[in-house]
């Protein structure tokens, strides 16, 4: 039987995971005799999954017979940068596995209870993700990123003065929520105007990252690129999503993907062949239209701050002409400092 | 000494006037020996003030000598609709009045106070309007009425979808916070575009109301304006701000104001002479840009509808190449159904 407050402690345990990149968040608590004897998690990309970190928790190895681990995800059953979990736990005498959810990735998904059913282990999957992994899950069911939409915008609907410059709308606290939401992300993509006039660094400032995020342009010419934009310096990998190839030398981070007509939808799916669980679309309003019209968009997160620009600055999206309603669910509405942050999710 | 209890109660029965149009909302409790003889409150525009329908809920006049009357605004000293109140308040012998604040208009400020006292009545002013005519308030301190900017508005910002046609974004619980809004208002004004798209009736239909806002419509030239549209129906006044004057015949409830340059500044200063001391501004974007540039937004209530339009719908506020960043205080949040209220207030 499932005990809920194992289960809570191993889900816990995965949030403690930062960095992990396309690895799931995950967690894992061995328990005997009703005594916790390890908890382990997935620290990074790269590192030991949960089921192994928590086995290297153990004083003796020999505890690990005829005990139960709990599990937020199913054990893996394939050798990829480690050997399969699922046969790591046969091999020490595991002899429950609780298990929050199944893999999402249809390919692999009930191969590890599979092993462990084989080799006479009592299996139960809670078929629950309790919020880890909303992206890996997502990319999984979908076979696409996640797409969020963040945006700052005033009272009276404006990401920006109307100026050619950049207007700054949010304090510090909103500030720091939206460079916590960037480091969740894989992939953080802004239009051409946004790149030029904004020359955002769309880099993680809160935390130091061994993965941060992939910053990502969409332009007419690669070319035409500033060489002194942010997005080129060597903070984090940048992708180019350009309409022609690039004739000049660029620097080594900066990768170019060549299309003579870029669409949302097809951005999307190229991320998706790199293997990209997630995409925070950054602005500007044109590109926002454009995923808004492709009915490309997940999530939203928007910061409002109190003050009006009027004038002819451009609202969060302004774009292709086909107007749709695209209905979101209620939204989560949270205050930082003066500001207010927006969010849902596509309904 | 001012009890706080008699106080509060007084405010109370001040909030249960309504359509008491450009008065003010006055509560008035009569108390002796710790006992509460009778509470008192302006019911509607052109009755009896608050004072006099608390001593008329006395068995007998009698029961008023040597009594203390809290009273929300200081009592009137001038023969207007009806006789004074404040010397109505010495003939029936009254001994103190507790009053909340003074007659904000400086013509009358002070005065009622001075009859009370010249007739030997104790007199105490707490100095707090509990909330109470914050409109009349700021029409006496500013010499022009409060304007309200109000408008529902999209995820994405906009107030409609780019078409020309209305875009309904809220739902039933925000439209009837929306017509309570109408409701504590003596004037709703809109712009041309948003007369001939929208058609509005700008009426109040969640209560009926004897004295309903005026509503009001800014145009080039009210020749022009459609003979069929809502706004120009019997259920309520009309004034219509037109830079030519009508020559065709017009109903009875629609009055022209004319000028060859209506400015949110103009139109706000001839509301003032007019003695109106509210204006609610309906949208469209030029109109709100218009009343942002002029700084002449000093209240701001939006709804936000949880979907996403794209297209080129506008913004709340387009216009004026002038932008300026007027700051709001921290908005105060609260969710009508799936929408969202946001209402803020000039810092």
């Amino acid at each position: 039987m499932i005990e809920p407050k194992y289960f809570q402690l191993a889900v816990a345990a995965a949030k403690r995971g930062k960095d992990t990149w396309t690895n799931p968040q995950v967690g894992a608590v061995i328990v005997k005799d009703h005594q916790v004897l390890a908890v382990g998690y997935h620290h990074q990309y790269g590192h030991h999954h949960a089921e192994i970190d928590a086995l290297e928790q153990l004083d003796d190895i020999n505890q690990a017979k005829g005990a139960t681990m709990y599990v937020t995800l199913e054990p893996c059953s394939h050798y990829g940068k480690t050997p399969p979990c699922a046969k790591r736990l046969t091999e020490v005498g595991i002899s429950q596995v609780m298990i929050g959810q199944l893999d999402p990735n249809p390919i692999v998904s009930g191969k590890g209870v599979a092993i462990l059913k084989d080799h006479g282990i009592n299996v139960e999957v809670l078929g629950e993700s309790q919020g880890l992994n909303e992206a890996y899950n997502f990319y999984y069911q979908h076979g696409r990123p996640l797409v969020t939409l963040k945006y700052a915008m005033s009272l009276d609907g404006k990401i920006n003065g109307g100026k050619k410059e950049r207007t700054m709308l949010t304090q510090t606290a909103a500030q720091r929520d939206a460079q916590q939401l960037r480091s969740r992300q894989q992939v953080i993509l802004v239009g051409e105007h946004t790149l030029s006039i904004d020359n955002p660094r769309l880099t993680v400032r809160t935390s130091t990252m061994v993965f941060p995020p992939i910053r990502a342009a969409l332009v007419r010419s690669v070319d035409e690129v500033n060489p002194e934009s942010h997005l080129l310096d060597w903070s984090a990998p940048t992708w180019i999503f350009s309409e022609t190839a690039a004739t000049k030398q660029l620097p080594e981070n900066v990768r170019v993907f060549v299309s003579p007509h870029w669409t949302p939808s097809a951005i999307v799916h190229q991320l998706a062949d790199e293997g990209i669980q997630s995409l925070l679309v950054e602005g500007g309003s044109h590109l926002q239209a454009a995923f808004i019209a492709a009915d490309l968009v997940d999530k939203a997160v928007m910061y409002i701050a109190p003050m009006m620009l009027g004038g002819t600055g451009l609202p969060a999206a302004m774009g292709l002409p086909a107007t749709s309603q695209i209905q979101f669910e209620k939204p989560v509405i949270t205050t930082l400092g003066p500001d207010i942050r927006v969010s849902t999710r596509r309904a």
